[in-house]
């Protein structure tokens, strides 16, 4: 194997393919990227068996790809990026000299790193799964950054440790929640369709990470895996077995009472309140009426604080309810907009969070028993 | 205890006197701020007792302080410093409600803290020690960050934490050492002083995070503590026991060759090979001739490397030394500045790294012997 590249081009390529990569990979294989020579093309591969990452490159201008040997190799990921990155030349020459002794040479020098033969790399199946539609990356990435932070990071029960896509016709509804919370979003689609596949939260944010907002994302699905495929690379990623619980029935269908807030003030109060918690739970309590909304903690240990939304326009019953002051931060957050929408449904069910000029996106939580 | 006072003024005083106090204070007291209103003024003062820091505000036109009543009490610093860095109003007041009870209120609503009465914060000796010298903020800083670095980070020679202090007549000597390498800096005092003491390269850390390019800086010092006085902040620290090696016999006096390099070229090389280790230990080779100078890495589980430097001048005897390459691009970065002259002594004798156009710091390293 023997090639010369663009050093800054192959860095960036690295550099996706380097995300499916864990370090402490149990298999020393897999904590390298896999180089491979062929057909006039570069294979670059990376994987820790539950995300697998390939891109292309085919010579051109770009990239100044120019193969003298065709062949393979698989090289420590954390190695070969941190000399990629840091050469001080425009083109890199990489050569395997010696069974699997790797040489990358720039201008005034070289490195000579073990590299790992590439039959031991493990064979993942990169087949494309049938299923098949299309998002905008920037759909894509709404999607996820509205809905993954609501999804579990506790492995109780797997399945909610992942985004739900769930397609019945045209409409995609995607879901996140840790049983405490919802967050989901609704996303029209170009083709009928019928899937529920539920997708780990981890990989849809590396697939967010590698995209750029003017790509288009294929994506490809089956009860076992999904790709994202886009300018020549693919990422695939096992589903979550199991079965995802039914979100539609807890969002209320009615409320008692609602409120619209600004979400720069809400979400200021409710972030200077951050250190006084209970259990190392941040607890809020609303105390809404048509006079006034305070926003109020309390601590034993540590105090309490109580502030007036001023810009809040009230209507319906008044209402005095505990939730969990993170939870309500990360959902106003998300929604991102001027001003929030937050409609009770009554004491102790649901609330409902969402921008009233959006209707595709929607955020419950959970209230909590609290004894003050 | 009643005050009202600018919150960003109020703000930036208090994170200055929180640099002292340490999370995991085993005294409850020194995890807070003290803040004492008397004869008209406030007083912080925040410590881990090896360093303290105190403060005083006057009432003035930048920090709008309103004094309604006298008082002293101890406020968690985590918690308080939270509170006024997010409030979002011009001016807070703060006033002890209730034996210990702490109330900071701002526009639309308030805090209730539990304070801890000041009686319970322990007597800080600040009188003021005998040896005076004035330094100018930037000198100190130049110091700190050409020699601080160079100090030892493990406590058992306790004495090789800390940045000894020596003056003979008017000539300040700073030095820093781990046993493995030295970092002196020279600076010419206005009076002339006799004194010799070891002042922990932590405290001069949170001294020069403190002070502003255009501070000047009263020092006073004795056998016990050291005391940092401007803009009516007074930083004191102990002083480390112990007689601080004579560093003096170990800066070579002639050397039997040297180099002139590029600083950026050397630094991206030693910095490229940070990754071929042995034993967690980055050992570089420098192979030096008049006809090339070779930085050579080895390591049998990683690999190796070779680069030359291109733009390197070098004179006297063909020599070969292996030494730390952190400690080698530390000194090159502390020296900071565009050519480094890198002196050999000899054989396994100790470098000597400076800057050629400034004789006032100089960085020694003692080789490493290799066994390739």
């Amino acid at each position: 194997m023997h090639f010369s590249i663009d050093r800054k081009y192959f860095y960036d390529k690295l550099s996706i393919v380097s995300r499916a990569i864990s370090v402490f990979s149990p298999l020393p294989a897999l904590s390298g990227i896999c180089i491979d020579l062929k057909d006039g093309s570069m294979i670059l591969t990376g994987s820790d068996s539950n995300i697998s990452i390939r891109t292309i490159i085919v010579p051109g201008e770009l990239n100044n790809l120019d193969i003298e040997e065709e062949g393979s190799i698989i090289i420590d990921s954390k190695y070969l990026l941190e000399i990629v990155r840091k050469l001080d030349c425009k083109n890199i020459e990489i050569e395997v000299i010696d069974y699997s002794l790797v040489r990358i040479s720039s201008d005034n020098g070289q490195f000579n790193l073990n590299g790992i033969r590439s039959n031991e790399y493990p064979d993942i199946d990169f087949t494309q799964p049938n299923h098949h539609f299309v998002l905008k990356a920037t759909d894509l990435k709404s999607i996820v950054s509205q809905t993954a932070f609501a999804c579990s990071d506790k492995d109780q029960r797997p399945v909610l440790t992942g985004v739900n896509f769930n397609s019945q016709s045209n409409m995609l509804y995607c879901s996140g929640t840790d049983s405490y919370r919802l967050a989901r979003k609704t996303i029209e689609l170009n083709s009928s369709q019928d899937f529920n596949i539920t997708i780990p939260s981890k990989s849809l944010t590396e697939v967010v990470r590698s995209i750029s907002d003017d790509d288009t994302i294929d994506i490809y699905a089956d009860f076992k895996k999904a790709q994202f495929v886009f300018d020549k690379t693919i990422i695939q990623t096992r589903l979550i077995d199991g079965t995802f619980p039914d979100v539609q029935r807890i969002i209320p269908t009615s409320c008692v009472s609602k409120m619209l807030v600004d979400s720069y003030e809400i979400a200021g109060t409710i972030d200077r309140t951050n250190f006084i918690r209970n259990d190392k739970v941040h607890l809020i309590k609303l105390e809404c009426s048509t006079a006034e909304t305070h926003v109020k903690t309390y601590s034993s240990e540590i105090g309490n604080s109580d502030e007036v939304l001023t810009k809040c326009e009230y209507e319906g019953e008044d209402i005095s309810l505990t939730c969990n002051g993170t939870y309500m931060l990360d959902a106003i957050k998300a929604l991102g907009c001027e001003k929030v929408l937050i409609e009770f449904s009554g004491f102790m069910k649901p609330i409902k969070v969402s921008n009233p000029e959006d209707a595709s996106v929607l955020m419950i939580l959970v209230p909590i028993r609290s004894y003050d």
